[in-house]
């Protein structure tokens, strides 16, 4: 049977002490939403509902960005989550499949978990994503009979006994959309808080013979974020997960704690990643490859062989092919560099091609910049770029060619030449001594007046 | 009613295995001594005396480098904690307000607890500072008949009954200076270790009829620092808590644990502050500025919109105005960068100053010092300076002007104008291909040889 | 009476998830296999055999890098720790002392606790190393009579009140050589897996009246790692365990989480390491010495009152003398700096010496390497390196010398002379503002077409 989504986004978080919308602020480099719709998008849902309110521009926007077909239907007011998921109707029309109930600060929700509850509603009319709860606090409850789940009761109007449960809910449904639909619409707001729940439905749903079950999962999978705090937290235990996860695949990390890394990070078998690394989104490092201490990588494709820092940089579209290697106090953009090439000491390189085998010396500038537009710079291979080389593009160095040290390249470099500006080094014999007598004459005469 | 501090910082801190007196070691780059002073700054204190003893000279100075006002007094012997006090007599001539007594290795106790004591003043004589410890230990007990503080008994003399509680003494006492001072003056020294130990008041002054309570506070604000591994634990407190108020502020961390805080870091809410910052003294970030990963910053003020790093350095004096980008491998020293200027890529700017939006090229360099002196550069408005300038100090590049890359700029750069310094580009055709298999064969050589 | 060591080492690690063999993956940047071999070392044994299978020829090479006099010997299928130690039986013909019987993936084991075993065979023929185990699950465990061991009982063997023992069992074994081979050569392989165990033993010499006997140790020292997590984990605990004792020997660091050291760093007392420090293997700091904030050192010496960083890199061969200075973006690399001496920004000294007192300007590059060989560079002492010099090497400058701001030096510079290679600066008047009132207008155009 085909899935749709509806997904919770309309809060406003006013405990983030933010003005961003709850649903923006990040773990791993990605908004807690994209997290919510990346475990649903296994399921390959035929339609991706987000219910969105506070900031719906942003948050619109983040939800598209992520899935250009993903539908932003606006919750005016918010007055509760049964109300939330009624805005979705009219976008679900003439879709008869299950409908999964998700939330976008929520975001750890397996695929599993949610395969699970596809399953267990082939013999069920709905079913409820419950957990059990170390500490269930104020929780709303799940009341059990055998698999049936009779009712959720919220914690103010528990008794004893039903406050002794440790079965909470998480708030996650799956039903078909009718009966989702059908029910949604008949939840009054006849409470203290005059708000429509969506945990209703149950009661609902009881009264007229249809069989709800509840599936279990892990209580941090329903982790929920609503302050800094939490936000921090979830943070590191995004990075516990996908840390361990890494190491389970055989990366090699001598201090995993200092290492970060965000939702789509890739790190092939053998890789070793030392201390201090961080991974800002969009990087992917083969087998084999070593990333050392101190190096930021964001955007980047590091090949089988290479090495990377430590003190490197590598920036959006830096591609390196296999066993280049990144020195100290490196940064590399927007640059391919071919399979052997070392940048090696103190370099930047910016929208630019480096040859196989070719080697940039210390202090090499690509001065991609003429205070209006960029340019591209083009070096061969097999062609060394001395140290301190200025390449003021648009340039291009040709293969098996050299730079003395310390030229200004402002024309092209043919295959096999050298390029040289150079002024002629003069001794001034005895003027260091003079020069640093009458400095330190003219510091002592200022000390003095 | 005036306050007035005594404050004990007489000892050497044997366990710390260090040459460097105990109350002068740092947490959150600041001395203990002034982590005790900085909480009691609050109460605005009349007078400040500081009892010292080793390394005194040490001492004397740190407390008037906190408050110029402060008064120190030398304790020669070290004979007990009641002695210390009694050191400060002379010091508080002419005082009547309240003292409290406090301890320069003791550097968690808030302001709002010594607040509370003074609260309690009101209707007690005397009242001593306690704590419920988690495993009372060695410590003394607090022996309380309803609110009043009938005696505090010392571990080894306590009966099993007495050590079953577990109300412990802090050490911290608020009185009046007379009774202080009268009680004191009575202490003997009849005990174990011959010492005169500022507790026995609290049975002196019960036999006199006067009366003493406790006020009590979390064990953590008592944390005393005897040795390198209380240090480093406490340091790990101090940063523990500092970073949770900053994250309850509204900072945005994505891993808390990695950023170092000093004392008087100040940051904005809505900023954010990637992996791995380390903020030495004297640094304020504004609202919504970044400071990305790698970033060490120190004596320096980012404001809004900034953004910092990763891998750069701001050192003393570094003033960054609204929307400034300051890069990767970039040093800032003693120099004002005005608003939406770029200083992006392994440049060094030092006794400087550069205009708004202008664009500092990569390789940059201030020749700021000519081995004896160090001189200002001062660069306009909207000005370029091109990749690998040298600006060899004093000299000023006007507004709207530009340096061409690899310029030497020793003469000052009127307002529109280009400067350069440049060496024709020669390519000699087939010299890197020739020089190439000489240098192959010359090593080839030697290999053999 | 003499030593022997038989170290297991054939396992290939499957659970390891590498190409790598087991004790050769690091911890302290250093294999396995010599932390196990370096504790024993101290008991100075007169043979050491190693027992290799999987990954042979690597793990050979490791062991004799440890230690030339390490004896390999294979092990070609791998049927029991028993099989193993009999490949050591033809190594030890002719020694007649006390064989243990180590593992090369258990790599904490103390020399204190070898040489409590060693002193307990004075009155036992057989000493096993076992420890009190936290949760001793399945591991095998140890029946004692008293003092006696009565047998090792593996955890599938075992009664109901057998497995309430939590006295366990580590598998390290210490007996006489001709008692060590004559048992193994009698055990059997009769179970379940078809392997000779080594535990087995203990049950044989039983049975012929030899008396066996249990030294216990931490539970932490007899951690074997088999997975990539537990490599993790053990790597964790090194870390902890030599940050604290490097602290309890008064060494300061604010952070010591964020401290990496290897199994040979060496620290002298109230040197001060801030946060986010890497030690790779063959640092040694000496007292007083300060290594700021991300720093990373290998092969390297830090003389007294020294400081390096933040963000410097020392590589191997760095040689810094009394009171040198390496600032931020400062890579040194096989390169003796003399006392005093400041490299403060941005600069590469590689295959150098730079003299005393001498200060070297921002941005200096030494030009070690043609493209095919590497050359020295040679500065004296008070000489001043003005900032963006390129030092061609082979080239030397003298004592009390200096090199005007980006000058190339490609022949000697004689003591008390300046270098100059330098081209006059011109200012075009007005030329700043065309040029970008030019590339303006073609952006634009570039925009709308």
């Amino acid at each position: 049977m085909s899935t749709a989504l509806v997904i919770l986004a309309a809060g406003k978080g006013t405990r983030m002490e933010s003005d961003l919308p709850k649903v923006l602020h990040k773990i791993g480099g990605a908004p807690l939403l994209h997290h919510a719709m990346l475990s649903a998008s296994a399921l390959e849902p035929e339609r991706t509902i987000v219910v969105t309110g506070h900031g719906a521009e942003l948050v619109d926007a983040a939800a598209q960005e992520f899935d250009p077909d993903a539908i932003a239907v606006r919750q005016e007011e918010q007055l509760g989550t049964a109300h939330a998921v009624a805005q979705a109707r009219d976008a679900l029309d003439g879709f008869d499949g299950d409908v999964i109930v998700l939330y976008g600060d929520t975001p750890f929700i397996t695929t599993d978990t949610l395969e699970q509850m596809i399953a267990a509603r082939a013999a069920h009319d709905i079913v409820v994503l419950g957990f059990e709860a170390a500490d269930p606090g104020r929780y709303g409850r799940l009341i059990m009979d055998g698999t049936t789940l009779d009712r959720i009761v919220e914690f103010k109007d528990a008794t004893d006994e039903e406050r002794a449960i440790t079965l909470c809910n998480s708030g996650v449904i799956c039903a078909d959309a009718r009966t989702l639909f059908d029910l949604v619409a008949d939840v009054g707001n006849d409470n203290a808080s005059g708000e429509y729940y969506l945990t209703d439905i149950i009661g609902l749903a009881n009264a007229r013979g249809l069989k709800a079950t509840a599936v279990t999962c892990d209580e941090a999978e329903t982790l929920g974020i609503n302050s800094r705090l939490e936000l921090a937290n979830a943070e590191a235990l995004f990075q516990r997960n996908k840390r361990r996860a890494l190491i389970e695949d055989g990366v090699v990390m001598q201090a995993p704690d200092t290492v970060f890394l965000s939702f789509d990070t890739i790190i092939g078998r053998d890789a070793e990643i030392e201390p201090n690394v961080v991974f800002a989104p969009g990087v992917t490092v083969e087998s084999g490859a070593r990333i050392r201490a101190f190096s930021h990588l964001e955007g980047a494709h590091v090949s089988r062989g290479a090495t990377v820092g430590p003190f490197a940089r590598l920036r959006p579209g830096a591609e390196l092919a296999e066993d280049v290697h990144i020195g100290n106090f490196v940064e590399i953009k927007n640059a391919a560099i071919d399979e052997g090439a070392k940048v090696n000491h103190l370099t930047y390189i910016g929208d630019a091609e480096v040859g196989a085998r070719s080697n940039i010396g210390a202090g090499t500038i690509t001065c991609n910049y003429d205070g209006v537009m960029k340019h591209r710079t083009t070096i061969g291979r097999d062609t060394f770029i001395g140290s301190n080389t200025m390449l003021v593009a648009p340039v291009a160095v040709g293969n098996e060619a050299m730079t003395a040290t310390a030229t200004v390249v402002t024309k092209d470099v043919p295959d096999g030449a050298m390029a040289i500006a150079r002024t002629e080094q003069t001794n001034k014999d005895g003027f260091a001594r003079k020069l640093f007598s009458i400095l330190r004459a003219k510091k002592a005469k200022q000390a003095k007046g």
